[in-house]
């Protein structure tokens, strides 16, 4: 039996009602297994910006730092839209990354037996696809200075700057290669080798990892084709790893292989200190409170949570199988459900699975 | 009757036995429509580098730009990979965008009937997709400077610099919005606003350019969505304007509609000049002089030659329905056969469009 602080940060939108069924299904856990699990609640994004001015307060940072593990639901909508930039709740996202040192988001995709008339891709295509993303998070196009604009010759310019160091690259393909050891001990290391000069350095430090690896295979692809290969034959792929930029377009690409971007979960991890779980979906303004959202992706979060950041593998178990469980037995939400099956709510959807645990 | 210079570069790979099928269709063409075709030839990519030493020749250049229109096959192998940058046969490619300033990339993306089998998609998805994509070609993460390594607090630090003038994106959304007035009004800008500064600017200019054409509706996507959203529910577009890195990403992805790269021709218009014409696949060392395969892209291309540079667009229509039924009557190339049916080699595919024409 354990104790555990768990810092919960529902953000906007569907933010706040995947995060609530979350919370709900770790309580069952908790009460299940006899572990004590803690939530302390943050502001984020633009609930933040609007309550305090800022998208990531110093007082969210601080207690996130003091807990075993983040829990993040999703941020933004058209209300800051038209904000400046550093107004924008996405700059709370992408701030609680950089200050938390969150440079390895694994975002693993996985066929849901059920789910196959969900994905726009033939069932054969995307039978036992599973496979993991891992994407460098902290550095690369998002980060990199300068970003902005000048006026050059006259002319208004604006740049952003894909900047690596060594050690960034280092530290994200050796984090790649660990897990593969553990899985079916593939990587493929994503890059534009042909074309851009962080790419060939990137490629330099992959072979130069993979000498520690000699149990692991490495392939290198380059991001056109993999776009393609994704869709082509996902089945061919153990774990990717790749750029911020680059596993941020694949990663959401790569949702349609298991229907729907509701059912993805994802883990951000620390070079030290806690690492944040957070659904690779958005905040959906669209449907925001109105109780339709698919809590699986954030229910699937708080899994690898468990399993990540506090070793409780049965507990993550308990999770995934009662998720694959209620999905055997038909419920769905509207994002997967087809024609003629009877959807649930997200309510329903989360005491479906509390129920099975 | 006209009379017309074509530049061919066949480069390497398959790209040498693709152009050769395109020069013959469009020999064919010229037979029936009382034209005058002269085709001069040149060197490009690695057979450049190994007998000139520079993957694009001046004299090359030179001819290009004394052509109506410039037909490039493909570039690239396994020989040259271990190659120093300038001296890749990538470089070529790139060099000669560069200085044939062909700024804007069109990639169609037009389903087949008769290929619905081949792609990994399922049939609904796909019926009816008919999209093209506009890759700004001559700017972007591509290009900018600087790019490069250096010694940065001790540590070897790398960066690539995407970086747009005003103008660049001006023309290429401008370019954008021409096209979809041609066709169904709707041109989808997509870029990644919530992260970089490029896109907010590339963002505010579409706003600008699209007060010009009211009768063209202007919808802003994401990146990551779009690259979602082609797999989810391609038929809600029309035409797709982006960057450069993100248009090759996209493109490749894209192809999958079409049930396979062979299938994919792109134009690239100059600003002033002749444009250039080439097949969206490479050279694909695994198959190159085996005569496998698929000529259809580099054809289409040819096509889009006729069309685009010299207004044949009842010749360019001819060579179109060939293809359409010659697919329709079951001949298939080895990347577009699906279980049980007969594979044609390059050469009797193009003796067979020939024959239609
Ligand atoms: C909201 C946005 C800044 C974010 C990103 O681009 O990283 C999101 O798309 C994601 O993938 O987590
Ligand atoms: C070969 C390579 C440099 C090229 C590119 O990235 O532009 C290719 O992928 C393409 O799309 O034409």
């Amino acid at each position: 039996m354990g104790n555990y602080r768990i810092a919960v940060l529902p953000g906007d939108g569907i933010g706040k009602e995947v995060t609530k069924g979350a919370v709900e299904i770790l309580q069952a856990v908790a009460t299940r297994f006899h572990h004590q699990f803690e939530f302390v609640y943050g502001l984020i994004g633009g609930e933040a910006i609007d309550q305090k001015g800022t998208p990531l307060p110093d007082e969210t940072l601080a207690m996130c730092r003091q807990s075993d593990a983040v829990l993040l639901g999703a941020v933004g909508g058209p209300k800051w839209d038209q904000n400046p930039p550093h107004l924008r709740p996405e700059k709370g996202l992408l701030a609680i990354r950089k200050e938390m040192n969150l440079f390895a988001n694994l975002r693993p995709v996985k066929f849901y037996d059920s789910l196959i008339d969900s994905s726009p891709l033939k069932a054969e295509v995307i039978q036992d696809v599973d496979l993991l993303i891992v994407r460098e998070l902290t550095g690369g196009l998002y980060f990199g200075k300068p970003s902005g604009r000048h006026v050059e010759d006259g002319e208004e310019t604006v740049v952003d700057t894909l900047l690596y160091k060594r050690e960034e690259i280092k530290r994200i393909v050796t984090t790649a290669f660990e897990l593969a050891r553990k899985r079916r001990k593939k990587v493929t290391s994503v890059d534009k080798a042909n074309v851009l000069e962080s790419s060939r350095m990137w490629r330099e430090i992959a072979e130069e990892v993979a000498r520690d690896f000699p149990d692991v295979k490495l392939e290198h692809m380059l991001v056109d084709n993999a776009a393609m290969q994704l869709i082509r034959n996902p089945k061919q792929f153990d774990v990717l790893v790749t750029e911020n930029m680059f596993g941020d377009i694949l990663s959401d690409e790569a949702s349609m292989l298991a229907g729907s971007l509701g059912m993805l979960p994802s883990a951000s991890l620390s070079t030290s200190g806690p690492s944040l779980y957070e659904p690779i979906h958005g905040s959906a303004p669209d449907i925001a409170g109105q109780n339709k959202a698919n809590p699986i992706a954030m229910i699937l979060s708080s899994a690898m949570m468990l399993r990540l950041s506090f070793g409780l593998h049965e507990e993550a178990k308990a999770i995934e199988k009662a998720v694959q469980q209620v999905l055997t037995s038909g419920y769905r939400t509207a994002d997967v459900a087809r024609n003629g099956q009877r959807i649930v709510s997200t309510k329903e959807m989360v005491n479906e699975i509390k129920a099975t645990i």
